[in-house]
């Protein structure tokens, strides 16, 4: 899995692996405009913060690439209008505003014509997509020097190649300390309600046979006391001075780690940060309440249920150990200090 | 609900709620011995340690009124023998020990022979479930004091008249303060991998008109942390003088209830009590890995991942804020003075 690419360029399409049909079946679905990938963000036929960030940055060069304008000026109010379709897509990953950005300010600083200011802003979403596989190397590197052999490292949700262009956030420690020699195990739960632990995290994982042992969310804290964890690293959608938003469970895991005393790594690139917030002002998704009382389109609870179903929560950057950047780990006392470092 | 009795003794045979079928259909099932009822406990037709504790003594009685024995000797022969396969029909609920014991007990110490102990064998484990109840509603009472007007309480797994024979554990309080005019509101848990939560708590407290929200196991600690939980009532399996063993969940609960200054509350009657244990000891039931991998019968999981499906977990009784009991509501420090009190 670590050869394949979640998001890419292709001829002029944006090809993607639909995730809402995994584990069942692996396809490649090919999107042909902006409003097409803003759609497969919002329906999460891609989803995890660094590919959303990359997908969005090539909604932009879709809308580039197919614009007709021979005004620069018209050319860029044209990505602005796509910049504001795809930032409505999910609100809660700073990943995907930065990739929308990103690509504006590009075209905003191309000299030359709108053919020139196309070719810039397609340029920037395909290189995008390389950075985000080197950043993600670097992470790896970073993150296995704080793993030890034998060590099991509980995950959540999904955070591999299918959360990133390729390679992983918070498995490219894990994937590079394999590499490495070290044998390090993973507890992935399954992250109701999407199930992506339990759908994707141990497809790529099992494809790549590193060893994995699937639990539920509510076994985090009986598999910690247990003793059967040593580490805990998990992605981010948002970090800001204060908080990590990350998918819903992850506060309950940083506050198991502490109880039992086990470092909780967060594992992002610097395009995650958002250290000029200090996170209150954070949207957390609600999705549909449908995610909750069906499971593969079969209903689960009785009818009529009130639900509340956000999908993300906000951790205290105080429960995080470190953050494992592809800029290096830097404590959560060290963010402020590092805020330019981190700034994209 | 609290008019539906879960397990009863009805013409010589028990008849319980199919809760496997819940909230599809409300169906029956009377069984017509004890292995029918150890085979019932196990595959969770009736779950929830009281309701458990009470289907196990009616096991008992089955076995006692089957028996064509003259013999008093070998009447409570075969009953220990019925005892032994009840015992094992699952491992980490006190109840269950307790029910078959207080039967055995009763059988040993009624004067008479076969004939007069076979009455007295089923005429204890009709009168178990009418003390089920009225501990219930105990628990009730004393728990509501604890309830405030407009308080929206989180609650785990299933603990209303579906886990008891009526009225419920950690829904007893729940009941009891809205009979008292208090509004209180219910944030009930889905409770993976078995969705008792989902299909159960939901169920009951609808058909009563409770207002209950669902969320997923994962969203405890946002929900805390957002400020819409004043107070968080599980039920218990097991308690001992230093855990709480309950259904795979609650041990996060309670971290998050600490780290958000939540009182955090254990509902249950004094046989869920076994505290001449300090808990080291306690069995927690590892289940089938089908319980996660599939569910309504469909696969959600890749071919061949390893999973760990234990169905408690333990909690440490110092984050325990009070033992809502059919004895009033003590404090965790004050368990082991309260051990005689307790004892069954």
């Amino acid at each position: 899995m670590s050869e394949v690419r979640t998001v890419e360029w292709v001829n002029g399409y944006v090809r993607m692996i639909d995730q809402t049909r995994l584990p069942y079946q692996f396809v490649y679905v090919n999107l042909k405009n902006y409003r097409e990938v803003a759609k497969a963000i919002r329906d999460m036929t891609v989803r995890g913060a660094p590919a959303i960030g990359v997908a969005a940055a090539m909604g932009m060069a879709l809308a580039a690439n197919a614009s007709r304008t021979k005004g620069r000026k018209r050319l860029i109010a044209e990505l602005e209008a796509a910049a504001e379709v795809l930032r409505r897509s999910r609100p809660t990953a700073r990943n995907l505003f930065w990739g929308v950005e990103v690509v504006l300010r590009r075209a905003e600083t191309t000299i030359g014509g709108a053919r020139e200011v196309a070719a810039a802003v397609v340029k920037q979403a395909q290189e995008m997509a390389e950075e985000d596989v080197q950043a993600n190397r670097k992470i790896g590197e970073y993150g296995a020097c704080l793993l030890d052999d034998g060590n099991q490292i509980l995950t959540h949700c999904n955070t591999g190649t299918l959360a990133t262009v390729s390679y992983g956030t918070a498995l490219a420690p894990i994937r590079s300390a394999i590499r490495q020699g070290k044998r390090v195990k993973v507890i992935a739960t399954e992250t109701r309600p999407r199930l992506q632990g339990a759908r994707l995290t141990t497809y790529e994982l099992l494809s790549d046979k590193i060893p994995v042992t699937l639990i539920v969310d509510g076994a985090v804290g009986y598999v910690m006391r247990q003793g059967m964890v040593q580490k805990a690293i998990v992605g981010a959608d948002r970090i800001t001075r204060k908080f990590v938003a990350n998918k819903v469970g992850t506060y309950l895991i940083a506050l198991a780690a502490q109880a039992n005393h086990i470092p909780f790594y967060v594992a992002a690139p610097s395009s995650t940060f958002d250290l000029q917030s200090e996170g209150s002002d954070v949207k957390i998704e609600e999705r549909s309440s449908q995610e909750i009382t069906h499971i593969l389109g079969k209903r689960i609870t009785p009818i009529g249920v009130p639900v509340y179903n956000p999908a993300f929560d906000l951790t205290p950057v105080e429960l995080v150990k470190g953050f494992i950047t592809e800029k290096g780990v830097i404590a959560p006392d060290g963010l402020e200090a590092n805020a330019s470092l981190l700034q994209t």
